[in-house]
């Protein structure tokens, strides 16, 4: 048996998300039936993080166990000419220790999320960004972002779903950047709560309208209550980007 | 009667090309439909150039003649309303002279060529890059695009259904980059042969996988014969970037 760690990309849009799910296609659903047709084998994917419907990754790392015997190229090869029907891509394969988890062993996330912020809709970019029509000012969403990194409690920006044991999470870097038309936002953590990344933005958009303060942003920080949310961004600029290993 | 410039982005894919066909869909006739859903005018939308089946826009310049009374905004806006769902956007919209014509009066054309240079094919920017899984020596494709600047007959470079008068162009730039997984190719003419860039990019890519020297491009320019084309590019990465006026 070797363990295989795969580096993903996939268009999140006709997904319900990474995970396997019962009412609908998934990422891991397509990759894992993609390793059966090659090997005969039912082996379960294992990712770095699961991205909700509609969420993309540029490089998602996951890992997985298969008994037959093959060179990195041809499982790389294979998987993505079985998968070739689907918005997904295997960038890479490589043999890794039996004891490398893709999420245990996980010690950094980065996310990326993406806004058009012009009046006119998006053509080319289409559900791969999120649109606003109002301008937004950038700087001002910077200094918001800026009250955000640290360690804190991030009760106001988890859902309801979210499984984490604890809110409380150290935020590394949130960064907001203008180019153009575009707003890009770079956030990185050890790990994130459920929604976590798509609210923070959520919230910085309303400073970046002049809706809140850069301020207002540790109040609804400090208010540890989902319900001080200012708006939950959608999921169509947000990109998985990079797990990080020891 | 009020001539309006329109400056227009669209993902090339599901188009048979900005011209209005009998046997498909065109970027023409959705934003012809719009305008008379918008002002029951009949009107004809003029562009700076036809692009072919599955070539996008990032910023296409067209005029229209509308006779009701409108303002720039409602224009804009309410055609973007109208052709929402199709992956047509008007970026701008405003009123020029009645001399003003978005194909005659256009002095330079600029257009960019994505290729993506990795084993795996695109995932996310699917239909919209070129992809070439052999590496690519991006620094000889640039010493070979030099030899095709300037004015030169591009004879071999000019599909059989040019209508052209003349296969004399003076091409002004062409220009090789190589950021990260992705190359570039950035052109700029007054005007263009038809498939004259798609052409051109295809044989830079053969000198980037070796199978040319930089000066083959020269040869094949000077056979002034379609038949000494190495390789034509698939419409997929091509991108209408720039309509320049005086």
């Amino acid at each position: 048996m070797t363990r295989w760690r795969l580096t993903i990309e996939y268009d999140g849009r006709p997904f319900m998300g990474w995970q396997r799910q019962d009412n609908g296609p998934s990422v891991q659903q397509q990759v894992e039936a993609a390793i059966f047709r090659m090997t005969s084998e039912l082996a379960t994917v294992h990712a770095a993080g699961r991205t909700d419907s509609g969420v993309h990754a540029l490089a998602m790392s996951a890992h997985v166990d298969i008994a037959r015997t093959l060179s990195a190229d041809r499982l790389r090869d294979g998987l993505n000419a079985l998968v070739r029907t689907e918005p997904i891509a295997i960038l890479a394969a490589s043999e890794v220790d039996d004891d490398w988890h893709a999420r245990f062993s996980c010690i950094g996330r980065r996310y990326e999320y993406r806004i058009l912020n012009r009046r006119a809709p998006p053509a080319i970019e289409r559900g791969r960004v999120w649109h606003v029509a109002a301008p937004l000012d950038a700087e001002a969403m910077a200094e918001g972002a800026s009250l955000l990194v640290g360690r804190h409690d991030f009760t106001t920006f988890r859902s309801a779903q979210c499984q984490s044991q604890s809110p409380v999470k150290t935020l590394d870097r949130l960064e907001v950047v203008r180019d153009g038309d575009e707003i890009r936002v770079a956030a990185a953590a050890r790990s994130f709560l459920h929604h976590q990344v798509r609210s923070m933005v959520g919230c910085l958009a309303m400073v970046g309208r002049g809706q809140w303060k850069p301020a207002d942003i540790r109040t609804a920080l400090e208010a540890r209550d989902r319900a001080a949310l200012g708006l939950n961004a959608p999921p169509d600029g947000l990109y998985f980007a990079e797990a990080i290993y020891p």
